[in-house]
């Protein structure tokens, strides 16, 4: 289960979360969602541009991570090394921080709502433009820089829905590691 | 410089691809395609749904192309011999079908509004299922399957871009199977 701070911050998303599984996105109102969680609509729009946003904080945090895990490598890292630093990195964001559970929930409430989906996606292939140019940042030419920016992304969301499907037990950072892995397999011509 | 065959279907596409680009799509109309093929609005109808199905009609040949060469490929194809040829299949049918000129113009169209930018995307992720499923016909398991349906379209679609870019003048097969490649070494551990 995931843990709740006692800030506000935190109780308006766990309202908010609340009150979308239980009403619906649509049906659900920042007066709501503030009432819920016990404080003003001002508090809320102090935290939150409104409640979709509820819903997209913290993209900012697992983009910083996957960026930083590859300014952050060492010189000389691989091209593999960078691409599984990045997803470890972003990995443990979402794993150490949100949980599983949230996760699972939240994936629930954007699945359902097509306007949430296309800004999901939106925000994926803004995770990935930022990985690319982190590693143009780092001499990687442009075009294997942007190949490497879409797969980061593609290794995240697969490993990602594994992670969140029902009775799932193994951690975000071993599927990830493990689709960077096939990969690389079904890629080679001698693999059957 | 794409050839346009004489029938209505053809011309009713030229014309929607010309007031497209002329006029912007929003402000294009049915009766003014069908205005500028020479046929009436009925006969726009018994060949398309409405106007933007000019657009998307081609993206079951392009499936059918994808999914054939995986079906029909021998038995102990590997897997990445499957999604080579799955690509040089589905490549063929833009290269030789429509055509660079078409493709450029299709997506300039497609690219400058939200909606068709939406469809588009749709497409992609059903023709990645579509992949998917039939290497899962052929035996392979759901998760390295869909990965590599995945890892198909991220091929593709990075190697159109290339492809549609200012100045290229290398085929799409070859933009491809350079990506595939590039994947292939930037997965594994060894390469800097």
């Amino acid at each position: 289960m995931a843990r709740w701070a006692p800030g506000a911050s935190d109780r308006l998303q766990r309202a908010a979360m609340e009150l979308f599984a239980e009403d619906g996105y649509e049906a659900t109102t920042v007066a709501g969602i503030a009432g819920r969680a016990g404080v003003t609509e001002r508090t809320f729009f102090r935290h939150f541009a409104d409640k979709r946003e509820v819903l997209f904080a913290g993209g900012e945090q697992l983009e910083a991570a996957f960026v930083g895990a590859i300014a952050d490598a060492p010189g000389g890292t691989s091209m593999a090394g960078l691409l599984a630093a990045a997803l470890d990195a972003g990995g443990r964001v979402l794993q150490d921080g949100r949980g599983r559970d949230f996760s699972r929930m939240r994936n629930g409430i954007i699945t359902a709502n097509e306007q949430l989906r296309e800004r999901e996606l939106l925000k994926l292939a803004k995770l990935s433009h930022a990985v690319t140019a982190a590693l143009v940042a780092r001499g990687v030419p442009q075009v294997t820089a942007s190949l490497a920016g879409e797969l980061g992304v593609l290794v995240f969301k697969t490993a990602f829905a594994r992670w969140i499907a029902p009775g799932e037990t193994r951690d975000l950072l071993e599927l990830q590691r493990e689709g960077l892995a096939a990969i690389s397999d079904l890629t080679r011509a001698e693999t059957v």
